[in-house]
């Protein structure tokens, strides 16, 4: 089996939100999609080792803001690579508060969805909530950034304006990238992914370094 | 709630194939996506009214193509626009049979997956299947198409190599058009939209003619 045909499956970038008990936090996921029309419900498959996961098996709700096509890669990074466990990521940020007493991003982003739980499947090593949309706003009519953007972004193929100094850099030095193919987490620490110790964890989902692929 | 808000998640464009007691057939999907890397699962939505998920809650199994950017929309028309309830897809078509005895098409398409299901959640007028992906191949590097750019595509806002003589002229005449929001069915007849008696009901999920929207 060639599990690089996986990679051909399209998806979309978003900052997934929720507040449980007080708490607030958000991670970055690729997996939301409509299913029903009738009523408008979405679904979301999420790693259930996630802080965000946990939150939101409490609170049954979620709120989604799409990623722009023009949105910064510190964007990403900053809810995308590092657990809320250990920090606010609202800390700093400008941030909205929804209907549904989620907090919810709209800078970068060019829609979004606050959402209600009706349904949770549990599949291993994941759960997938099925939820009412409750809310629902168009920001811009932008180009949403899909995931094999993101990934061309990141790996210095394609810059959209809102690349950083940092990321220029990064590009200028063909740096090798790698990413968890169980998470999609992407290695980008100074000491190159190779050195890294053989007992290195993904810091997002802790599978081993051999779970890791070169993606440039 | 703005529903337009919706369009903003992004999706994948893809054939979907299966066989039940000896009969084929094929429809275009745009829902699935990987939900677990440990055992590689992919999650498929769609509507229970489709002949195809008939076919499929037969069998158990689906193949899937991954649509390529460059693939003509006659390719998408002929899986999409019709049901196979009335006719033979696979006729004068080329096709595999693949390890699953799922007929599956190569042509227009970067990869293929061939899929066991192993659980059937019930949303309603949708079903969404879990399956384990038991073969997979990349037969390209292009593209994958989005469902978005064949929105663009359709409506002529841009065009690839495999653009056909009909679509063409489409663009040319900037032709009003309109897709059912529930199944995503783009309404292409000679009549103009608008012109269609009231009592019309999209041909593939049986939803009214309000359940249009003009797209270009």
């Amino acid at each position: 089996m060639d599990e690089s045909a996986l990679f051909a499956l399209s998806y979309g970038m978003f900052i997934l939100s929720t507040e449980a008990d007080g708490i607030k936090n958000a991670c970055i996921v690729n997996t939301v999609a409509q299913v029903t029309q009738d009523p408008i419900r979405v679904s979301l498959t999420i790693l259930k080792k996630n802080y965000t996961t946990e939150l939101i098996s409490k609170s049954n709700k979620f709120s989604v803001s799409v990623l722009s096509k023009k949105a910064s890669l510190d964007t990403v990074a900053h809810f995308g690579y590092s657990s809320g466990r250990n920090k606010d990521k609202f800390e700093g940020i400008d941030y909205k508060i929804d209907g549904i007493n989620n907090p919810i991003v709209e800078n970068d982003c060019i829609a979004t969805m606050s959402c209600k739980v009706v349904q949770t499947i549990d599949l291993g090593t994941h759960l997938l909530f099925i939820a009412d949309v409750v809310e629902a706003n168009k920001l811009s009519k932008d180009e949403p950034m899909t995931y094999s953007y993101y990934r061309d972004l990141k790996a210095g193929k394609v810059s959209n304006q809102s690349k950083t100094e940092e990321n220029k850099e990064l590009e200028k030095e063909e740096k090798p990238l790698y990413e968890c193919v169980v998470c999609h987490y992407i290695y980008d620490g100074d000491i190159p992914f190779e050195d890294l110790p053989d007992d290195y964890l993904c810091p997002i989902c802790h599978k081993p370094k051999s779970a890791f692929k070169r993606i440039n």
